[in-house]
């Protein structure tokens, strides 16, 4: 129920993954069973989505009467709506009913909700949200994205392992290279935080590649190489996020005014935006949480569910909770070069 | 002497900027005035600056033996090189014998040197330096760039009115509106300090128009309206920067293989390069300072010192004495929403 196409593109996105997954895979839509039914009917009519009505089999529905809106509180829109779409839908999960859970409602009220209902792993003292950066080079790892404002060092190092875990698992990639968002290569150039999270880098059984600037974010890679993490705290990471977000449509347009073609440039641009990527995961959460932006596309949606069902068969919230665990047991000061586990 | 293309570009950029100056202004070189008078004899042998051979009589050299290297680190280039082009050229503003310095050299240098020499204006606790910013509307003043990374709410209030008074002076703008840099509109979004810099700021005499995301930088406007000046401290904003130089060229690049001709392009983002639009000034100092980017071109150069030109001429440095000491006096908690001037 939750996003601003809802339940249009929330029904309309399960169709389609439906119809690229596994066989195996099945989805249940959480909310008010009879909006949601209604919607489903009245796009499988629609010659969009009528080739997908073998799908339908393979989608089932769980009641959950209240919404929660996008301008209510997290923590009373937990404690007041308990029947809610984005608690349900959890609990789901909680109690072994389910595998993961994706929404595109208020992102505040789904961290929360997360954090309450799936608890967080040891080791992990807040969760992040991971988003995937488009670079000129591979796709980079890039969290925190807006959950944590404001960060200590340790965070950051969480931040870091559940990164690399992300990037092992949902990208492939081994042995992944981490670099920390700062402003100037040298470990000595950074605010406080950074400088002493730097240090602990160092030590944390990481392939932790030193700092990397705003300019090598658009790289994929710095000096050092290429990256497959970046970390930075929830500030910078929310204020970058939102630059990249505008900046390709300002760019296309002082271009369009140079007399060049707005359609082929928007087409050539088009995967610079992330959100269409699929959804953000909440790392750190003992369960998958997808949070998937609020004007998420019914492509967005399917791509989020597909991010989850990747989770899911990569076992990657199991290595989350081993990896945190034994970084939470490791004694302060062993150096380790190679990967933890 | 300052700078990767140094002295070329500074000898070049001084001459491009007495060509287009008022006749009563003149220009000191300082640095190693054998090395200078050499350079600017050549120059005037190539036929691109032969033109401007009738500029040479408002050119004088200063002698400073000393070279800060890009690389060596403030405290000891101060300390250690006392007669380098830096110290001697802002000596000469603290002397009465200049009214502006210009450097492209080492930023750090500058900026301590500054401090040291120029010292700071009552009510300025850290210098901060502005990037003139430019949106798909008017150009905004950014700041602070990178001299700052841990700033308190006090200090971000401090470059709420460094950066109104050069809005004021420099872009001409009646009433600036300021903005604060954060992660949502609302004033309880963003880390601690933001949060309470929000409330400083309400009360701060200025024409504060609330929190912007980083979306809004390249509209230059927030839902609240068209934006003047933008706040945040030296962390965020240099990673805001480097990774907007770095965009473009990104962009750019996915374009190119998209078919679309290369040069038609960098020629429309060419105003997109704040480095070309002249220096950074160092706010907060008592006398006039401007930080040239170390790849700066003979126009860079240029540009930076038609910066410095209009900042005299509008008395830019005295209105932020007045403005800063007025908010140093006034009783904690007293609302105004005008113009303390």
């Amino acid at each position: 129920m939750g996003g601003d196409f809802a339940p249009q593109a929330t029904v309309a996105g399960a169709l389609l993954a439906l119809d690229e997954l596994d066989p195996s895979h099945t989805i249940q839509l959480v909310g008010r069973t009879a909006v949601i039914t209604e919607t489903l009917e009245t796009l499988l009519r629609d010659p969009e989505y009528a080739p997908f009505a073998a799908q339908r089999d393979r989608l089932s529905t769980v009641e959950a009467p209240d919404v929660i809106e996008m301008t209510d509180k997290p923590g009373t829109a937990i404690r007041g709506k308990p029947n809610s779409s984005m608690l349900v839908g959890l609990k789901l999960q909680a109690d072994g009913k389910s595998d993961a859970f994706v929404s595109a409602g208020n992102t505040g009220a789904q961290m929360a909700a997360s954090m309450v209902v799936l608890k967080l792993h040891a080791g992990v003292s807040r969760p992040a949200i991971v988003t995937i950066f488009p670079t000129a080079r591979q796709p980079i790892v890039f969290l925190d994205s807006g959950a944590n404002v404001d960060c200590g060092a340790d965070e950051l190092v969480q931040f870091a392992k559940l990164g690399s875990v992300y990037a092992e698992d949902m990208l492939g990639r081994a042995n992944p290279a981490v670099g920390l968002l700062s402003i100037g290569e040298e470990p000595e150039k950074g605010n406080a935080v950074t400088k002493e999270a730097h240090q602990l880098l160092q030590k944390a059984g990481l392939n932790f590649v030193g700092n990397v600037e705003g300019r090598d974010l658009p790289k994929g890679a710095s000096d050092a190489g290429p990256l497959d993490v970046v970390v930075c705290d929830g500030f910078v990471g929310n204020v970058v996020l939102k630059f990249y977000e505008a900046i390709g449509p300002f760019i296309i347009g002082l271009l369009a005014k140079a007399g060049l073609d707005q359609k082929t440039m928007m087409g050539a641009l088009r995967n610079l935006d992330y959100s269409e990527h699929g959804g953000a995961p909440l790392l750190g959460v003992n369960g998958i949480s997808i949070i998937s932006h609020g004007k998420s596309s019914p492509r967005a949606i399917k791509n989020a569910i597909k991010v989850a069902v990747r989770a899911i068969d990569s076992h990657m919230d199991e290595h989350i909770g081993r990896r945190l665990q034994q970084a939470a047991v490791r004694p302060a000061g062993v150096e380790s070069n190679g990967d933890a586990a």
